[in-house]
């Protein structure tokens, strides 16, 4: 199985204390082998401020790791935002919602104009489905290009674009599979790939990528990409930039990730920092694609674009604006990313704004680097098709501080 | 595109008042063509309490429709869970909760012992998605047989499965659908699906039912259900109990629909009432169905079982216990089932508890009624093929006053 590894082995508990034992153990028997947990010895947090978790016990750990909580854990605004909205009322957009409409408005207005309709999903997975869903409608197309680690969720029909997590040789027959960008030519790859599905009779719907490619390693510089889209769209496909990572200003370079390629995606995917926490997810795209799925089927999300949902993503959306916290990303983000190749044992550093990706000498010194930062009370991942790449992926209050925190951490682990 | 009809047609605004006309224009732009809007005259409600919902100038609307805040709008006691979590912490399943595991023995504790895990997902929607990819992995078939207007879901594998959806000539090609119980021989349109399957040499994966079949007009009395069930296991595939609607107790004869029939589910799939209103839902499997789909995929979704998400579900299921709301749902919904058939122009009732399908003449004397209890300031929808059922499915603290109110109003639009 591919994918991260620096998870709990649930066959070793006898390093754990009593009351972590019994709680790892009780997990397991009713949430079954599909769940892991993270690091060697797992860890519960209790409460959540900013940049930091806190343990029952009071113990501060930095978090370097989560971006969902984006704006900070357990944000102050946000939070009253969803007691407030879930205290009136929470329904559903069969029924008008001034609310939901004015936060379309705010958010179309942050896009290209020709990305002019939203749809509201809970969940990236969703947002990810329902994107292939009208790409295919609207393309008459069934052919997906996809990155080598590529993770864009888990339903049925995500799942089978999605190598990192089914592994490279179970992905659907409709899907080809290149090199991440600066493993391969991005552009010859992708257009060899559209050659393939055409010659297998196969109609190319999509290319979709990660703007930031996180599974993949971080691969901030993507020569080639221009004329990659420019493959797909001559074969009739469309371009899906999947900002479920890279999303809501986590770059620092502007709120969306394809604007740092100069690109004009065809439909655009949302999801984890998009309510700071609260199962909110969406999808953008050019008016006439909703408009081929449209014709022929109506569209209906249960939770999506509930009143709540939308109370906690209206308010992330103007927590990132008036904190500024996209100049502070960059701010940080380029000290890091200044910092961080000064460090001995550090390969390479690739990002922007606050995700970086760090490539260690292998697997075992990045997993190793992740377990012993832990212990040292610093949260991180590791991502790449090799394991080898730390993923530096904070709440974007992160400050210098906390970067300082970071950076002696990690010399200090890797000494 | 088959389903309910009795929706707004955005091509006729003229009969609306300026500023309705405008907020459902400046909708339309932006969540564009896929979306839908109840009623002839749309209506926004700013607030909701028990089963009363308010528009902005303070008019009460009686709920006789809205199962997703299944103990009551607003429950004050699941917007204080809400709040306090979302003000201390929300994260994620890879690292230990107690909140996680208590919630999922407990939730567990309700079901059959073969059931022994739970997984969490935002929506219903993925957890049927989820339980057919477990389901798949697990038989190693593909065939699924569903009801004539089933509904599961909008992923791309599950809106395959769903003819109310896409329509009965779109169902993907391992899709075998039979009537709904009452239309046909259930017992034996299984046992044909389940040939045709194996003869079209596609070995069958599952028979997933909606235990109480809300979009095929509720139909309460399944004779041939169990013989059904082992024709589909005699074949070597699942039966898969969608409880997305009728769980959670609002058949009033405990919490799960599937008991009513003396059934015991390989897989048994929540959501819509889980968390009153907040996005989440899961899915319960015997535990070597689990590890057939774990041994070779790991399973993670990002918001599904968040902290904030275990706190609304378990503060939803602790007022359902503590407000005796399944006893509560049996003595209102027997008194509505008394009283219905007394209607002129109530053609049939079925239903259990507070889920209940009543049949009227045909779809325009439905949708007629739909449109004027609306004016009346009573919520409904219809259900059934034909679209001629009225499907009354309030929150659960729906009281003998509250029944009163729709059984006066209902004879008042039906004479």
């Amino acid at each position: 199985m591919p994918g991260p590894t620096a998870y709990f082995d649930p066959a070793t508990t006898s390093h754990l204390d009593a009351p972590t034992r019994e709680l790892v153990e009780r997990r397991g028997r009713v949430l079954g082998s599909a769940y892991r947990l993270f690091y060697e010895e797992p860890v519960q947090f209790v409460r959540g401020s900013g940049t930091k978790l806190y343990t029952a016990d009071g113990t501060e750990y930095l978090d370097c790791y989560n971006n969902v909580p984006s704006v900070g854990h357990a944000h102050p605004r946000v939070a009253a935002a969803i007691a407030e909205q879930a205290a009136r009322l929470t329904t559903h957009t069969r029924y008008l919602d001034d609310h939901l409409v004015d936060y379309a408005e705010d958010l179309l207005g942050t896009f290209p104009a020709h990305l002019g309709n939203v749809m509201l999903t809970c969940t990236g997975s969703e947002a990810n489905d329902l994107a292939l869903r009208i790409a295919k409608a609207a393309t008459g197309g069934t052919g997906v290009i996809v990155t080598a680690n590529a993770y864009h969720g888990v339903t049925t029909g995500i799942a089978a674009i999605s190598p990192s997590l089914v592994g490279l040789d179970s992905v659907a027959e409709w899907v080809r599979v290149v090199p991440a960008p600066g493993d391969g030519d991005f552009a010859a790859d992708v257009s060899a790939a559209v050659d393939d599905l055409v010659d297998s009779g196969i109609q190319p719907a999509a290319l979709i990528v990660d703007t930031i490619f996180a599974s993949d390693g971080v691969r901030s510089s993507v020569p080639g990409f221009a004329q990659a889209v420019s493959a797909v769209r001559s074969s009739g496909g469309l371009f899906i930039a999947d900002e479920v990572q890279p999303g809501f200003g986590r770059l620092g370079t502007g709120l969306w990730g394809f604007d740092r390629h100069g690109l004009e995606p065809d439909i655009v995917t949302l999801g984890k920092p998009m309510g700071n926490g609260h199962p909110v997810a969406g999808m953008v795209a050019r008016p006439e694609l909703v408009d081929a799925f449209g014709s022929h089927a109506r569209y209906f999300n249960t939770f999506g674009g509930s009143s709540v949902s939308v109370a906690a993503a209206q308010a992330t959306l103007d927590v990132i604006r008036d904190e500024g916290l996209i100049d502070h990303a960059k701010s940080v983000g380029d000290y890091l990313m200044a910092e961080l190749p000064r460090i001995p044992g550090v390969l390479e550093v690739r990002g922007s704004g606050l995700f970086i990706g760090v490539t260690l000498a292998n697997e075992e010194v990045a997993l190793g680097a992740v377990n012993a930062l832990k212990r040292r009370h610093i949260l991180l991942g590791e991502t790449g098709i090799d394991n080898d790449s730390l993923k530096i992926r904070p709440p974007l209050p992160f400050d210098r501080a906390d970067a300082d925190r970071l950076l002696e951490n990690l010399e200090a682990v890797l000494a």
